[in-house]
């Protein structure tokens, strides 16, 4: 098989690969496991962490807001896609030119590269519970209005999905993703980057402004299991899917409040004791748009598995990216 | 006031434009009526009908499918915006590619045009029940999930008028209308064409095939309603129509065998016979993926009204478009 990545050298693009790099298989154009030839990793920014080494992956720097790049990477040999690339949340609302070129410009090119292809590839969109808005508790019917330029990005994108595939040009599923926590590395434009950095920075051993109210929910989803869900609904069957292909994908939802008193718990309070509480109403009002409750029948069906607990979500981090070592 | 019409001399349009030239008033950026200085009507195409003769209105033939058009047709002393100009449901189907030219790329040129514009214009965005699917019955917080290429671009163009709305660029609402019935004039591309056909041939003494079954509903409006719904949506307040732009314009749901049956009841059985009954498997496919059944709270409490009965549908159409005269 042959597949792309775009965005391939980001924190949840890199990781996907590793993880296909290492299953050696995917659910190919015959319905069944078929083994990895090819996995192009397509990103316009420098990697922030060292891209996998192997012989079958091929790494392009490129820019998909060009129609003509995104055309030459996803050839007519191509099995597989799937779309990260984008503008975040905070990036988007901040630049809105910009979160329209890349967020809406540079999916509908690698849809039209996707449907130029000469096969019917499998296409995953990467959209987020972000879609959502003015609803605290969603289900799978819940009304898309979202409350932030991202979010109605990535909602159209999904319009485009669904609307592609009816036509079957490719064979395309959206994933409305919950904020990926806890991201590894360093803090990115992301407004809900801040459910990330009050859990990594004092585990890291460095301090940490909290510009919301311990009362705060959020919907989160490790990267590890956020990288199987991709997986999940990359293989899982169109006829199931049936005509709307976009899956929410379940998260848990601690408060601010338990997600630092979990950290208390496993790390100590030394390191608890890391973070201030600085408000910020700009962050505030725009993870209020958001929702706080998901109970998505759909993704559930499928088999797609949320995180156990906040302890088990901070638990992983630990063992995948710190090497188990908490900074005292 | 100065208002921009696009699709200015299409059925809607033109019919619309004279409506405002009577009422001479609009509510403009006082929040108030003004009156009436300058209405542009720009088309693409040749006017089906004699465009209005008035003193206020300028002529524009050009496409909005080229940004500087857009953004010379709306200039910075723009007060109000209707965006009609659209492909129809089945021109969208048949061309996929023009489809999104003109309904996505041609209304969000228009909608950047209104941003880059000095003041904040009011702009209405006709959208259509199409942007549902798969529900029959559909209440305003019905999930968006069109089965149309058509409906998926009128989709996209929502998610874009609360957007830039909610970014104050311009203050944005969208009318999501039913069919219009009946439509006058020669029949054009949409797939629900023959709704109006099936009334309007007989009425005028040709005969007509009606592709779909007498069991079949559609969700239906009067030319002459949709004008008025324009101007209340127009006019509605921006706080009461709070973060979400797009209003559903309720209808009524005849089945094509109750239309039949008005339509011989009031004309008589020699009109009524000029029906035939050739079914098309792609028409009614495409119509049975329609809602048949609209409870919209939003736009009741707005005030906006639908026809009272297919009775009162059939005679409006011979008084405002046959003189009182129907075709023995």
């Amino acid at each position: 098989m042959k597949v792309v990545i775009t965005g391939g050298t980001g924190m949840l693009g890199r990781r996907l690969a590793l993880r296909l790099l290492a299953a050696d298989e995917l659910v190919g154009p015959s319905g069944k496991n078929e083994p990895l030839e090819h996995l192009t990793l397509v990103d316009a920014f420098t990697p922030a962490e060292p891209p996998p080494e192997d012989p079958r992956v091929e790494l392009v720097s490129a820019n998909i807001c060009d129609p003509a790049v995104a055309r030459r990477l996803i050839d007519d040999s191509v099995d597989s896609v799937f779309h990260f690339a984008a503008v975040v949340s905070g990036g988007a609302e901040a630049d809105f030119d910009l979160g329209y070129q890349v967020n809406l410009d540079g999916a509908r090119n690698v849809f039209e590269a996707c449907r130029a292809s000469a096969g019917v590839p499998r296409v995953v969109f990467t959209s987020s519970l972000a879609v959502y808005g003015g609803f605290r508790d969603i289900v799978d019917d819940t009304p898309l209005t979202p409350q932030t330029s991202y979010g109605a990005q990535k909602a159209t994108g999904e319009l485009m999905v669904n609307d592609y595939s009816r036509k079957g040009f490719f064979d395309g599923r959206s994933l409305r993703l919950p904020t990926i926590v806890i991201r590894p590395g360093k803090p990115n434009a992301a407004a809900s980057g801040f459910a990330s950095s009050i859990l990594r920075e004092p585990l890291q051993g460095d301090t940490v402004n909290c510009p919301v109210s311990a009362e705060t929910r959020m919907l989160i989803l490790s990267p590890r299991r956020a990288v199987q869900a991709f997986i999940d609904v990359h293989n899982a069957d169109a006829e199931q899917l049936g005509f709307r292909r976009g899956v929410m994908m379940n998260g848990i939802s601690p408060s601010i409040g338990e997600m630092v008193a979990a950290l208390r718990e496993i790390a100590g309070d030394t390191v608890a004791d890391r973070i201030s509480w600085e408000p910020d109403a700009q962050i505030q009002w725009m993870v209020d748009s958001w929702p706080w409750y998901a109970n998505g029948v759909r993704g559930r069906e499928l088999g797609f598995q949320p995180d156990a607990s906040i302890e088990e979500v901070i638990q992983t981090f630990i063992d995948d990216e710190l090497g188990g070592q908490i900074a005292d």
